[in-house]
């Protein structure tokens, strides 16, 4: 039986995913009829899906199966009262190595103090200021999830020390791993450089406030990779500002593109990078969409379903 | 009996050095008097060395079992023909750490072009410029030794296929290892960033000349941790300014410090650090030089012996 199969995503995205979707429907041997235009609702039986405006009521998709994110975060829909149907998170192999990349790269360049050297080209020889070793920096992974142990395995690799934060407990080889507010509070105490990696819930707003940027060390450093909304925008400016916070590296936003007029573009101690730190790549997620879609089939238990009342 | 032992090397170093020496003899049981002052040199049994103006003749060291350097880099004294004692180059963990952390975010920086948004804060946002993975991205080591093996082996944990060079062939796991002058052509048409980790002989002298430089694939970019003269400076600066290469971060010179004039202080793709790159961490240092005396009192093989015809 052919399968119906609605990708309801920006249209931008269909010349990438399309292709690579048919290869993997037929890789794992399911026969789909896959399409961007919507056609009959009530005979869709899995969406294929990313944020978009055309598709705001679930209600009418009466046959559907599951409905698969091509995104890891799933914050806009995830409380939609009109989803009944199984959501699945994409948990992206190749995503998760860009992401190891980003936050593997920024922590060695404000652990080495790289800016100096790449901003500061003014003929003298500061021999004298050595980093001291990635063993003597504490950085701190908040959220340890798919991507923040992963990326936690990769400084461990390095040797820094690494703190974990995460809502429930964890315990994770060569990670301190702490939970709850006194375990932040611990974890951002002792971090000179702290990594942002949890979902967007309602427990995770603004996490990132002046209360909790004034217990970090002075002169620590943000990486932001995971979501806007953790930090409390205006805290963090004004830590910026004062010097408690040293440099913040940011590639997520309430409003993205960042508006060119917003004070993150000209702080000196703020770099914007443009949302590039890990997205779906349509190779390797539209394999994970495949093998969903084959294990609903199979009445299998489906991959990376999230758990509504969590929020991820 | 009490080893008389000469730390002949810059005034400087002694106050970092010599505390950390006396620790060091003390936990492996050795008696010794140390001294930065030479008195007799009939009666010294053991040279601790760094390059410096005053010891330049070691023919009056009669009684001397080794000369056990500081310095990774021997080619200061490799060719001393006064030099009849054993020489022992210096391996240590700490700075073999540190070059990881330096070529590792330094190789980093590069892949995810990082200088684009350290750089140019303008309020564009360029979402559609993301690197490739680290997968797709081969790196050049040239040279295996210790530090080019505990680098490439960082860099393929990141998945960067890791085209090895050295001039003896070599097999290393995860390493794609080439030697000889048709392997470094093999090696450097395919690197798209090339790390210069070879100690500095006779046959490395001006490596990376114009002939090399025009064989990797336009915009390559280098990284030279290693030794100032492995690069022929005027032919990297004609690359650089014809685009070839695309970029140069470079911590060794042939003049340290590098003059304030000097072009590569002003050239848009030239990153200069200030050797700080690795070097010898008095803490773990201290203790190879106190195994070594403690081998060559009990008659054992020396640690990091050079090869004097090699010259390393």
């Amino acid at each position: 039986m052919t399968l119906r199969i609605y990708f309801s995503a920006p249209a931008a995205d269909w010349p990438e995913y399309g292709p690579h979707l048919t290869s993997a429907f037929a890789e794992a041997g399911i026969a789909a009829e896959l399409s961007p235009e919507l056609g009959d609702p009530a005979k869709v039986d899995y969406i294929v899906y990313a944020p978009n405006p055309d598709l705001t009521d679930f209600t009418p998709f009466t046959r559907c199966k599951a409905v698969l994110s091509l995104w890891a975060g799933v914050e806009r829909i995830v409380t939609d009262p009109t989803l009944t149907q199984p959501l699945c998170r994409m948990v992206d192999p190749g995503m998760t190595e860009s992401m190891v990349e980003y936050v593997t790269g920024h922590v060695l360049r404000h652990h080495l103090g790289m800016d100096t050297h790449i901003l500061g080209k003014d003929g003298v020889w500061r021999h004298d200021s050595k980093p001291p070793l990635a063993r003597e920096r504490p950085v701190a992974m908040l959220g340890l999830g798919q991507l923040g142990q992963a990326c936690a395995a990769s400084l461990r690799a390095l040797r820094f020390p690494v703190l974990g934060w995460s809502r429930t407990a964890k315990d994770i080889a060569g990670v301190e791993c702490h939970a709850g507010e006194s375990g932040l509070r611990a974890v951002l105490s002792r971090a000179q450089i702290a990594v942002l990696l949890m979902p967007l819930t309602e427990g995770t707003r603004d996490l990132m406030n002046a209360d909790r940027l004034a217990l970090m060390p002075k002169g620590a450093v943000i990486v932001n990779p995971g979501r806007g909304p953790l930090i409390d925008d205006a805290a963090l400016l004004a830590a910026l500002d004062s010097g408690q916070i040293g440099h913040a590296t940011l590639d997520v936003f309430r409003t993205e593109p960042l508006p060119p007029d917003h004070r993150f573009w000209s702080h000196p101690r703020v770099t914007v990078t443009p949302h590039i730190a890990a997205d779906t790549k349509a190779v390797t997620a539209t394999r994970v969409i495949a093998e969903n879609i084959r294990r609903a089939e199979a009445a299998e238990p489906l991959l990376h379903l999230v758990d509504r009342q969590r929020g991820y």
